[in-house]
């Protein structure tokens, strides 16, 4: 990331606070808000679990309305929470709306933390006052931290672009998708910008940068009930409309989202290696798609990457049976520039220089389907020790 | 088991024979060969891996004719061998059909043992006539060491039945599907029986008992090259084919590849727990599957399991993800007789009494989606440090 890359806070036009609320714990940032006080279009994209969480269902109904603030709380992730969830996200977000003095719709929110506990509501409404009362460019930097749960580092990335003279910021923060102990995982990314741009560009790039960054990592392949990622940009009236600004906007938007989506990996649970899982040749992109992700979540795979395994057989079987066309006689697999397997053909290779290679804390596997041009790349972490134990422990 | 349920040995009209072939290690069980004098019926399930090894290709070309014989060898998977792997599969059953003087083609093959490496065929074809000489009842016994690879235990049942005054035997011998270190994992399942069951009955029968046992375990949901489950019936001209004898055999067979299949599933990589997630109240019968099986197979759940943690959210979570159609207001989730969620709503459960179910061998994790009368069990196992540790060594 370039050093003049910007933070939430360079972003013009928007305000920030976050409080120790006291939602599950006594001394922990656990509230956050992030405010524009010019409406804003919103995209999001959210999790595909049949149990979405009860922000989550708020999100979808209010995402296509203008959006002034999104309301974020950690340590409680208000999912298996049934209506009474649902009703308490409604009235956390209007207690922010009325104190902000905006439309009762114009409030998203994000929950991340225990499951099937309900949200302490009167702790929580008699905190956003002082959230309220916060806000400001400088709490900026706390929202990073805010969102945590078991991240042990906190993740904020953005880019700069220029168009007709004028710079532009995109920032955003994000939290990983590693297991909350006791209860489950979720990843939240929160993407500003003061560059005003319509839904009707703002959704398909929105989509487009997500799908090759935060839908193409895996720490365990398991699919949280509050996995939400949203962008808000200011809704002028006089939006970008040229090609090469949103080009350079989606340029800005995919650096922010890949440098945020390579810090959840590099911060997933007991994870020593950071690889990436690149698939060539396939018939289609979304077959190249299918196969890395198989690759990338085979346990068989991940702890060979922890055991610096140079063991080949487990990423072809698992390209196997990914559902991927392809045939064994074209599949050709190499570890950074040691190929193994060239047209189904194994080969004698350095152990020596490929014990280095699976040694280094971050290196590329690519594989080959010799068949066509479809491609993806997926990241990945091995699978340690430290995973088992850091979601094994008796916590509840 | 009762005392008296039939091993291999025990099935009239069967010889086997089992050496130390020394195909990867000198001093080991690894060439077997289960023989019938009678030709057989055969009926086999295969992996549904893209990349499916040599035998398993054999194998599918072959299950029609009339079947005299199954080769096994252990240490080599003869997978992603290309086209001089399948051409060696050959040559090695024409070798055993040779010298028994039958049919070529009526030698059916199954491989387990590292990938990418050719099978030592010289090796193999000299000690064929030791293998065959050497066929006997008494044998017996030796097929399921011989085709053991890491299993920490040999794996054979059996039952009776009667028709007509008649007892018939069903035996098998399964190996695991855990890891081989240091490439992959295969189940291999042998299957005799000296009941005469006509294909039209055979087929339909093995597939049923297949489907709600070895197609319904899971221990890291990596899906071997190699995986095959073989069953042979004398094929007499004269079938049973009166209902309650069908029925009677389907009862014996079923006994015997679920035996295999939970025997299988204690004997999982690192496993400390053999847990059924019993799915009722979905859609279909299907989508109970998708939704057990989504839960057996979730990481976040096996390792809960291990470190025996009640967190129903991540059970919940995993039936969410999987497709299976269900409402949150109808969901419930127990473990044994501990009620942790009805409809939706988490209840309060008494901790101590729980952490005793969790820390038993074998116990039952019980959800209930509430929607129609689809039912389906997976078998599962927790994820413990030792399955790390098992498949993390550096071995290659």
């Amino acid at each position: 990331m370039p050093s003049d890359s910007p933070a939430l806070a360079s972003v013009p036009g928007f305000t920030f606070s976050a409080i120790k609320c006291g939602i599950r714990y006594p001394d922990r940032l656990d509230l956050a808000l992030i405010y524009s006080q010019t409406p804003c279009v919103a995209c999001g994209t959210f999790t595909a679990n049949r149990l979405a969480a009860a922000p989550v269902r708020l999100c979808r109904e209010r995402i296509d309305r203008p959006i002034h603030a999104i309301l974020i709380n950690s340590t409680n992730a208000n999912a298996c929470t049934g209506d009474t969830g649902y009703e308490n996200a409604i009235t956390l977000a209007s207690a922010v709306s009325r104190r902000l003095s905006i439309s009762d719709d114009s409030v998203l929110m994000a929950s991340t933390g225990i499951i099937g506990v309900q949200l302490p509501v009167d702790t929580i409404e008699r905190g956003i006052p002082k959230l309220i009362d916060g806000l400001s460019t400088g709490q900026g930097p706390l929202i990073k931290q805010a969102i945590m749960t078991t991240d042990t580092f906190p993740k904020e990335a953005g880019a700069y672009f220029t168009h007709d003279g004028r710079r532009y910021a995109v920032a955003g923060v994000a939290k990983g998708a590693g297991m909350i102990a006791p209860n489950m995982a979720t990843m939240l990314a929160f993407v500003i910008t003061d560059a005003p741009i319509a839904r009707k560009d703002l959704d398909p790039i929105f989509r487009r940068c997500i799908d090759t960054t935060f839908n193409a990592i895996t720490i365990d392949g398991d699919m949280s009930t509050n996995d939400t990622a949203l962008i808000l940009a200011p809704d002028t009236g006089q939006p970008l409309t040229d090609e090469t600004a949103l080009e350079s906007f989606e340029a800005a938007l995919l650096h922010t989202t890949r440098t945020l989506a390579e810090m959840i990996v590099r911060d997933g649970e007991g994870a020593t290696r950071l690889v990436t899982v690149t698939v060539r040749g396939a018939k289609t992109d979304d077959d190249a798609r299918t196969a890395a992700r198989a690759i990338a979540e085979s346990l068989l795979v991940k702890t060979a990457l922890f055991g610096r395994d140079p063991n080949w057989g487990r990423i072809a079987c698992a390209a196997g049976y990914s559902g991927a066309a392809f045939d064994e006689r074209t599949l050709s697999i190499s570890i950074e520039s040691v190929q193994l397997l060239t047209d189904g053909v194994p080969l004698s290779f350095d152990k020596t220089a490929l014990l280095e290679i699976m040694s280094r804390r971050e290196y590329e596997i690519h594989v080959n389907l010799g068949l066509g041009s479809g491609r993806f790349s997926f990241m990945t972490t091995d699978l340690s020790y430290d995973y088992v134990k850091i979601n094994a422990e008796y916590s509840t």
